[in-house]
């Protein structure tokens, strides 16, 4: 059972004031928690129904917390979901050694919806960035939401907040993406860089513009106005890793 | 003012039972009524709030269907969304023509998120394919959550429903993306071609493999275990676009 204390205070931490203020933060579903064990965070406590814990006995036999049944409707008052409602940790928040600016970055510049930082974490993961920035406006990454969609990849994706204009001049290699900039097919990347991907709606702040050396378009061949800023990012990534100069 | 009539009718349209007895759908949200006036969709009713009505006359002087002026709060009540609650109209369902199998189409195998689903549109549009086919089983392309994830680009994108089994004989050049094809970064495609996407969750049905000729993998640098589908439709999409023999 979870006692109410527990309950609220789970619950509080759906709010980006009370993650800071306790220094913990909520993780959610299977996969993501799994993911979670095998990592280094350090887990406060855990909740799972009696059939995750069956299924999972030899991955849970690897948890430093320990492990408390409890029902699944117990666990959909105090989680964020409607669905995938077989677990739930609590963590405490990762230290965020200062960025390194000896490998690259992608970084972003006022990115809001929760999914799409998310979404973004996971494919810096698949494509080998350790590590992200993001602009100080951007969504908290400790969001459930965005939890939710790194899939796991939160526990090996740092993310970093900082204003981007005074960490853009630390790399010789800076990239943005613009709907004026070169066809991404046909660049010379170079590492260690910075890449810059704009916000959702307004794209590249003006201001960031003259700090970036290389802006880079990627071409399209139908009638959209635009990309999705998670997809722009796949994008890039992919071309970036396949056209670096080694 | 919405009527009690037009506002129960708009509602039962966020289920696909009615909107397929009504043969009519619903689209909601600037950027999408926006697109839709110009498409040859026709749009048989029209719900906006004064303020959009202003912002936006000289678009609407090209809608054919009478512009109803209504509260946003009404449109609010009516509608599938919390925000972006401006415009709203109902619209007739395009008779959808055959597959056109001298042109290239993206497939796909059980897509169940109807985010996901929208998103593909929007990248099909942006790479210039005007069809995608999904298996039967997959989210209804109507779906309020799909039309709204499009961005407009359901006015420009066919979405047919069929078996792939039955679809992918019809093609000379047929791609599958799985965890043990041949690097994407290395194909020399042809077309017109079919790419098969497969499940969210369970990626390519086993039994439509043997029907794919060439299976083909996006390279990881990193330790994510998957790329969400939308992700790999996009990444598939500019390396296709790319490399394709001409």
């Amino acid at each position: 059972m979870i006692s109410n204390r527990d309950s609220k205070f789970i619950k509080s931490l759906q709010l980006k004031k009370f993650r800071q203020l306790e220094n913990q933060f909520v993780v959610e579903g299977a996969k993501n928690v799994l993911e979670l064990i095998q990592s280094e965070l350090k887990i406060i406590s855990l909740f799972a129904t009696a059939n995750f814990i069956e299924k999972h006995e030899i991955e849970l036999a690897n948890c430093q917390a320990s492990v408390n049944e409890v029902k699944e409707a117990e666990l959909k008052k105090v989680g964020s979901f409607v669905n995938n409602n077989a677990v739930l940790a609590v963590v405490e928040m990762p230290t965020v050694q200062s960025l390194d600016a000896s490998k690259s970055v992608l970084a972003f510049d006022r990115i809001k919806d929760p999914g799409n930082l998310g979404t973004v974490i996971r494919i810096a993961d698949w494509y080998g960035f350790d590590q992200i920035v993001c602009s100080s406006e951007s969504v908290d990454c400790f969001n459930p939401k965005v939890i939710s969609a790194t899939m796991g990849s939160f526990t090996r994706v740092k993310v970093h907040y900082a204003s981007l204009s005074d960490i853009l001049p630390k790399y010789n290699h800076t990239y943005g993406t613009t709907l004026q900039g070169d066809n991404i097919h046909e660049i010379h990347f170079e590492e260690p860089a910075i890449i810059v991907f704009g916000n959702e709606s307004q794209g590249l702040d003006d201001a960031l513009k003259p700090l970036i050396k290389q802006e880079v378009f990627i071409p399209g061949y139908g009638d959209a106005e635009s990309l999705n800023v998670a997809i722009s990012t796949a994008v890039f990534c992919d071309n970036f890793r396949r056209l670096l100069k080694r």
